[in-house]
């Protein structure tokens, strides 16, 4: 569907200005069409500021990526890493580089995948840049966003409940099935959809991260970017903790479990080491866990599954259904170097 | 020189934390390490934040570019876009893919560029992010700073002059000696030198930009990056104006006309058309330019030099040195494109 060639700068300077932040509202003072865009942050707040590059055979391939699809994730994927602080996220910087091969219509559905996880979490996309790539495409976004007290990953305290959000294991299961040439047998469609979808289009979860952090009794959070043995590793390891989790409490879909039994898979595996979950995993007060819990199912219908906890010493131990120590390997890496 | 393998995520979060902002000083509430930096933006300022993605074979070549000059330059073109508006820059964020095949040493150089351009504009990198990537070196900085009253490229008014600091075409001749396999002959080393520098590590008009900012009197301000021809298009593009420049006025250094007579090159084709200059391109009000030229003269040391004038109407008129109307070819396009 190359319709045309890849639109120059200037073509998509006006191409995104005419669904990009409007100056005047959102807190845009200038946006698309100066040498850089001019923001009001709210009085009081601090600012909070994270960069994703996206990779075509690192991050995603063609082949079961739409240009759509990498316009979502790589906003996605950001939004995620200010909601695991509890933050509002507000405006995007996105930087586009992509073949001469891709067409005017491949580029603005590039833009419309970003426009519409923007439009459903109240951020504008106020800059960019966009590149000619001799190779495939690489994208950039940085994410801007704003919080009054950010949760970080540094403060989790010896006696902390450990826990995490919705389910974790989905978007390895997704990214399973994309590599494969055929569905896996016996899986239904609507299954295998869900987990797709959670791959290519994950949902981060920043109502409840904003939910969390104005709750109380939440020390420390971050997301599930890399699967929990590699990023609990590092909030452990931030707090100068060590942590034992039991594997059998890990949240698993019943979705996950279909297609890891289809394809004679270890659920537990893509739960630990899978990545790109962008759930939030958390440490709290023992005596909040209960009521986090609660309040976070009423409020927003999120699960919130209690996994371990943190104690004294350093590094993850993990524990299996039998209450033997458990070997997880180390959480993932992007695939092209798998 | 690719002594190491390419060093992993942790372990780049650890280099570049020994070097990167600490968390307390600079406006840096948390910096490398979380999932985003928290920042303190100063009071009653706005936010300025523009980006750039730089990717190998389009915007550099790894054949004269090193490691060092690749992080200079990814910073410094988006600190002259803060520049471009006099605000001050403050944050970077610093997203680097590479191949496996890049080195430590590489890596660490690279990192050095970066850190040797902020230092010597007082930013600080609060956060990146790490890549593989399955051919070449891409970059993409993202660039804070503040502002109280930024200038802006849409606000020229007819009867403005347009000025722009230092000389135009320097980066365009060096980029010529750097893509040639021999020098250009009878050109001296220090004329050479000089270009390739500008060309490689490019000095933002910070200072200027500021002071220009200050002084009152500049109507419109944007930096040269892809050459007068398409950014003074620009200006009066967003302006709703259009301009009438002299090219016989357009400032060219001594070392750009040499290398220019060496390989047969017209001189004024680099200064409207090479780009890559990051000098400042502005208007200002008649009344206003000799104040402003002389007072830049004294207080930094830089040429500020009238080329024409902004007038209603739409684009840009070229003049030759004998008054007659010239055709000046569009600016800079990358070099994978021509």
């Amino acid at each position: 569907m190359n319709s045309d060639r890849r639109p120059s700068e200037d073509d998509l300077v006006r191409l995104i200005r005419t669904r990009a932040a409007r100056p005047g509202a959102n807190g845009v003072s200038r946006s698309i069409g100066d040498d850089a865009a001019v923001l009001e942050p709210s009085a009081g707040t601090l600012l909070v500021a994270t960069t994703d590059l996206l990779v075509e055979n690192v991050h995603f391939r063609r082949r079961w990526a739409e240009p759509a699809d990498i316009g979502w994730k790589a906003i996605a994927v950001n939004v995620s890493d200010v909601a695991a602080m509890g933050a509002t996220p507000r405006w995007a910087l996105v930087a586009l580089a992509c073949p001469d091969a891709a067409g005017r219509d491949e580029v603005e559905a590039f833009y419309e995948g970003a426009l519409a996880v923007c439009d459903a979490y109240g951020v504008v996309i106020v800059g960019g840049d966009t590149s000619a790539s001799p190779t495939g495409w690489t994208v950039n976004v940085t994410l801007l966003g704003e919080a009054v007290a950010p949760l970080l990953r540094s403060t989790a305290r010896p006696g902390d409940v450990i826990a995490v959000t919705g389910s974790l294991g989905r978007a390895a299961a997704g990214l399973a099935i994309l590599e494969r040439d055929q569905a896996p047998p016996g899986v239904p469609p609507a299954a295998l959809a869900e987990l797709t979808e959670a791959h290519l289009r994950p949902r981060p979860r920043v109502a409840e991260g904003r939910w969390l952090a104005a709750a109380g009794g939440v020390t420390a959070m971050m997301d599930l970017s890399d699967g929990i043995a590699t990023d609990l590793t590092r909030l452990v390891g931030e707090s100068g903790t060590g942590a034992t989790v039991d594997l059998h409490r890990l949240p698993v879909a019943d979705a996950t479990r279909e297609v890891a039994a289809a394809l004679d898979h270890d659920p537990t595996a893509w739960a630990t080491g899978g990545g790109e979950d962008y759930e939030l995993l958390l440490a709290c007060e023992r005596g909040a866990f209960e009521r986090l819990r609660a309040g976070l199912d009423t409020s927003l219908g999120t699960a919130l599954t209690a996994v371990g906890e943190i104690h004294a010493g350093r590094g993850v131990r993990w524990i299996d259904a039998d209450g033997r120590d458990a070997v997880v390997a180390a959480g993932f890496e992007h695939f092209s170097r798998a």
